[in-house]
């Protein structure tokens, strides 16, 4: 069976420090530098496959220091507290010896207790009754994922025209694959900047900080499958050189999967 | 004049290998160990003494690992990437050479630019025709807080009978502070826990991670002076022990201060 692009992506090649050692992907790749989402996934990856992991994923902040150039990378991952049923983790990548990502992650030990999804899946078309998403820009990460927008696709005209920044589509790894969280983490960061839909203009952007609340476990994560994703995202405010964007991704079934926030740098 | 109560529980004395000595403050205690919000405080204080400080917070993230003991406690703050105009910061906090407490931030210079709130605040009647919340258990930070619950406020009967997360509360420092930087990190932690407010049903609990979007920048904090804020919570999912908290602070003249979010361990 051929290799995934993004199990290929993610890769970590364990080091004799206990660090770890990784590749920018070509097939990942945004404008400048890589698609955050994959950046933060790789990062994740290394609490993932860190021999003293307890648990699974609950929570993770990335930090996005500074673009990453093409090439290697080095990640660590330390536990600074081990508890009964959770685990914190400070991860830290690195290029050249410089700082290109701070982040830190809490994995825990899940129990079954009451539960209730209080942010309802929206009502919606289905997928094969929605377009997929033109192309706008030759983005090789954006051909990483099959993207049917319903509401706020990326402008196909750039007229200053926007009113809100709501956005709502379909989305599943290309080809598709079945969801893991570390894949999961990289479809957290799969919506378009809020910027553009609001304002329908175009204007620099990077995301600084990404926090990702992971509410599935991975047995709800392995009954989604390779099936699509609702997401949904909008922004709170625009305020001098940041905005801030509210997001969620539910499975076909209508489970809320993860909630996750991120706070992004704009010009102008 | 006397010392707030607040600026003496966030007061750190300089050490000479670069760390911070703070102290837990018994006026900001909690059921056990010290309200969350103080403890985001201390930590983003670390941050805002810096002496290579660069800009304003735009982004923190504390993350709780161990209930903090009544005493001294040491923060490490490491500017670990400084750019043209933005700062990653890595914080943590530790007693007794445990780690308590794991954080990120981010601090920028901030340039005026193309501004809007997408999320309004909401229309609330004004805070002189809100009652103040009821004493609902002797603990010690609930009386540090000028609290004025709108809808959502604690229970008053524990019966089980909740179908909502959301709150809406006029807040303010008791005594009335100008607002900062470290005083609205606080107040982004002043939401009862979501649980109890959807099940009218009391269980242990306890904040794993909490992200705090800085929107608004020293200037708009100084407008805001000691003024109520609007605050509004609501959680998205309760899932097998963790639930998240997805919450805004508004200036009394509506603008928004802060989106906040976080995650919350809960038992049963």
């Amino acid at each position: 069976m051929k290799t995934h692009p993004f199990d290929k992506a993610i890769k970590l090649a364990a080091q004799d420090d206990g660090t770890w050692l990784g590749h920018t992907s070509a097939a990942y790749g945004n404008m400048v530098g890589p698609f955050g989402g994959i950046t933060a996934a790789q990062a994740l990856n290394a609490v993932l496959c860190h021999p003293d992991l307890l648990g699974e994923p609950v929570s993770l902040t990335v930090n996005f220091a500074a673009a990453l150039s093409d090439g290697e990378f080095s990640v660590q991952a330390r536990a600074a507290r081990t508890n009964r049923s959770t685990q914190h983790w400070i991860i830290e990548m690195l290029q050249a010896g410089q700082t290109v990502l701070t982040a830190t992650a809490v994995t825990a030990l899940r129990r079954e207790t009451w539960s209730v999804d209080e942010e309802s899946m929206p009502a919606c078309p289905l997928p094969d009754d929605v377009p997929l998403q033109k192309g706008v820009a030759p983005i090789e990460f954006v051909k990483r994922y099959e993207l049917r927008p319903i509401v706020g696709g990326m402008p196909e005209v750039w007229d200053a025209s926007g009113h809100s920044s709501l956005s709502q589509l379909w989305v599943r790894d290309q080809p598709p694959r079945a969801l893991d969280f570390a894949s999961l983490c990289a479809i957290a960061d799969i919506f378009f900047p809020r910027v553009f839909i609001r304002r329908s203009t175009h204007v620099p952007v990077g995301t600084v900080s990404m926090t990702v609340y992971f509410h599935a476990g991975a047995e709800q994560l392995a009954k989604t499958g390779d099936g699509y994703l609702l997401g949904q995202a909008r922004a709170q405010a625009f305020r001098n050189g940041f905005f801030d964007q509210t997001s969620q991704l539910w499975s076909h079934n209508g489970d809320l999967l993860v909630t996750t926030h991120q706070v992004v740098y704009y010009k102008e």
